[in-house]
């Protein structure tokens, strides 16, 4: 017997009665089987206070399922339930997951793109300003948003958060054994309001930025926070873990071991293996990435020319997350020109990594896109949206490097292809013929001229590629025969690219 | 008895009759020791062709010389010579060498700012060609020119050299064991003529550009070119050896053993030590420039915020001599635009490097400034003169990086300090207010906002340092407390740089 429906890759949410005295954070575990024939998915539950236990399930194929709970604690073992998946909501793709080994896709085979931006503790905010926030993202077209689960004690972040994330004591005291079952509620139905305007949660779960002593949890705290959280969130489709902001400033009272098993928690909790990964401070201190619990690589570098690099390294998708802020302000990782962080997005982008957004412009009364959200000030958010348009045209596998080596020209300029489709960005370089890296087969082709400022798409003129120069010494290297049977002329100005389609 | 003068770092020069006959560049040798009291330097000679031997020197003392030359042929044995030092020229600050293990200084102990171009055949272009060269040059600020000793074949540059560099034989073909003594009079009038104009010659020896077979001379055959070239320029007190250009391109015929021979024997030949590099084509391929032979380093690269980690790695002074051209032709290395070209410059320097300067545009008859000489036609040559203008207004020591190692913020921004003047470079960031890196002692100081493009200097508003922020976690590393006892006001735009010096 079928008593619910629920549309596949949104949450599914059953409701138990059980104990409410003594710590239930603590005493009492429960999970449940969800099954559908042979199939089974071990899901864990959680405690919503008042004596309320939750359990959330993510479906991801149509048709009937059931469940039965399992628990020490009689009243919450043994429940069962059935339920009808229907088909997927116009709009829910699913969850994100690696595809193609550099790129993303959403569950049903759809490219995603990874355009993200940054409001580390905009859920902590006034309610107006939150739901500011919701409706600049409605009209921006950022597909990603970092996000931290704790409150922010940092320059310009001085007000105090909108809920604790652990209950007071009746000292007045955070129990960071008693996590605020308000507070993890808010917090999840930004997520879900985030997963209405298709926009994927990057959810930061420790960062180092704290007054209230959410950094001084004892291991074991630490390891209980981590299964709530993943417990709680892990039903909704548009979740990424990222452990941490800026990790390498709390490995004074972190070790290395803890964040290992920081992502061995969430692993055994989150049956719909969620992105996972962890975000540096220092340039010099990556978590290593080649970890098998790591999906993908979150990185924080100004030098985006070298994204090859780190491609290179971890063999795996490569999120430029913070190549410094669009600002004013007077820390040097939050005031480049909007030219600037347009151009690191183009070079990212077309060497096969993806770039994140943050906006962080001095304000009398601090309200800064990068930690409150609110409203976008600045010129790039609108670059950003029109280079994710143009891409979003023709990606299919994603782009990948026109040489992988990253030898002459493509160390210097920025060149790759998705498909049979060519993008070049040529940023300060201003050439006015271009042949490198063009098709050479039989094939007809348009080229057009994008500037990337201005957000014009202008065709090219098509000629014949310069002939090579016949010189003995050094010609291989340094005068490559153009690998092209054309070339475009260019108007010889900076900050363009070309893009190059197939005609027939 | 003294017969002549020559004045302090000039050139002294005796002729001598010998034999004709054979191979004189080859059967004869001859050397000379020049003394004053009991001091002895040994100066190789050279034949000039026609039956004319040559030494020459460069003095760098006033006052009483004499020499004595030897050879085992008896027409150059036992001759003497006694001549007058006088006091240097006007503006004849000696040669140039390496001073505070990073920077550069003339033998009077006038530092020696390197702010280099590059015309790599200007020597070999048609003589009109020539003195537009030395016009141009006499009119903009470049104080270090790279050219090249042999002529260059290569796209844009296919037009025939005004001289062989050796001799042709009776079948026509060039003779690798007779050089042409007219082409190198005439490439050492115009290093002459550069030193005249203040600028150093920064001669390359070999590189892989060749259609005429220089590159093909045997190993015993290049020797013989190293040692006779540094006889015959040597005693121009403007010389800076470049053993090659892009000489990675040329491993294939000559194995690194023979490159480091090269370098001993200009060690063999010169006694003056001039400064003595070698540039590398592929970013990977840097020769060692640890080696003891190498005074400075030389390097191509266009990831200029990496300077530092190029001084740190040789230890030696850091020439960036492509950190790639303004222009717009096809090749990546010669298409960036003035604005870059001037950004880079102000990065290298502040960052204690020195960087160099080329001009790539495209011209319907190929004269292309880097390789030909002739005339500028960008825009970078200006502000690059109104840099070393400013730098030279207060040098003393030399640009020092504010923090070494490159840690926050100076790795993403650049400043560094030269006595007690500070700068600070900006470039793509543009906060509205400044502190870092300031001087905190109780001393007065000014503050100079210099916009790089357009080129002026506008009084700085002084303010209050902002106070730290008191946050527990990652305070040390993300919230510096300013390193300084002021700040300033910035007006928030693209490509400033900052300069504080003391009042009293």
């Amino acid at each position: 017997m079928t008593d619910q429906s629920v549309a596949k890759w949104d949450v599914y949410e059953a409701s138990f009665s059980g104990p409410a005295e003594g710590n239930p954070f603590i005493d009492v575990a429960f999970e449940a089987d969800f099954s559908q024939n042979s199939r089974k998915v071990r899901v864990p539950g959680f405690y919503d206070g008042n004596g309320v236990y939750k359990i959330r399930f993510m479906p991801d194929n149509e048709g009937a399922w059931s469940f039965v709970t399992k628990s020490a604690t009689p009243a919450l073992d043994g429940k069962t339930g059935n339920f009808t998946v229907t088909a997927a909501r116009k709009g829910n793709h699913g969850p994100v997951s690696v595809a193609n080994k550099f790129h993303f896709a959403y569950a049903d085979g759809t490219p995603f793109l990874s355009f993200g931006t940054t409001c580390y503790a905009w859920t902590h905010q006034p309610l107006s300003e939150q739901q500011k926030t919701l409706d600049t993202l409605k009209a921006a077209r950022f597909n990603k948003m970092r996000m931290g689960v704790f409150p922010k004690d940092y320059p310009y972040n001085v007000n105090e958060p909108l809920h604790d994330v652990y209950q007071r004591g009746a000292d007045g005291k955070l129990d960071f054994d008693r996590p605020n079952p308000e507070s993890f509620r808010h917090f999840e139905n930004q997520v879900a309001a985030l997963g209405e305007l298709g926009i994927e949660a990057d959810i930061i779960m420790l960062h180092p930025y704290d007054r209230w002593g959410y950094c001084d949890m004892s291991p074991e705290q630490d390891y209980r926070y981590f299964a709530y959280l993943t417990a709680r969130l892990a039903a909704y489709r548009n979740v990424w873990w990222s452990l941490a902001n800026e990790y390498d400033f709390l490995l004074d009272t972190k070790p290395m071991a803890q964040w290992d098993r920081y992502f061995h928690i969430i692993e055994e909790n989150d049956p719909y293996n969620h992105l996972r990964s962890i975000h540096n401070g220092d340039p010099a201190a990556n978590y290593d990435h080649r970890k098998p619990w790591v999906s993908h690589v979150c990185i924080q570098h100004w030098d985006v020319k070298r994204t090859g690099e780190w491609r290179e390294a971890y063999g795996k998708p490569v999120v430029n997350d913070e190549p410094e802020y669009e600002g004013n302000i007077i820390q040097s990782w939050g005031n480049i020109s909007a030219q600037e962080l347009t151009h690191r997005f183009w070079i990212t982008t077309l060497r096969g990594g993806y770039a994140g957004h943050g906006e962080t412009f001095s304000h009398p009364e601090d309200l800064i896109w990068w930690a409150k959200g609110g409203e976008l000030r600045g010129e790039a958010w609108k670059r950003i949206g029109y280079l994710r348009d143009l891409l979003e045209q023709d990606a299919t596998h994603g782009l990948e490097p026109l040489n992988k080596d990253g030898t002459f020209p493509w160390n210097r300029i920025s060149g790759s292809r998705d498909g049979d489709v060519t993008w070049i960005y040529f940023g300060e370089h201003q050439p006015v013929i271009w042949a490198g890296g063009l098709p050479q087969d039989d094939r007809k082709y348009e080229a057009d001229i994008i500037d990337t400022w201005n957000m014009t798409v202008t065709p090219a003129k098509i000629v014949s590629a310069p002939e090579n120069h016949p010189t003995r010494h050094g010609a291989v290297l340094r005068q490559r025969k153009p690998d092209a049977a054309f070339a475009v002329e260019l108007p010889g100005k900076p900050y363009l690219a070309l893009r190059v389609r197939p005609l027939d």
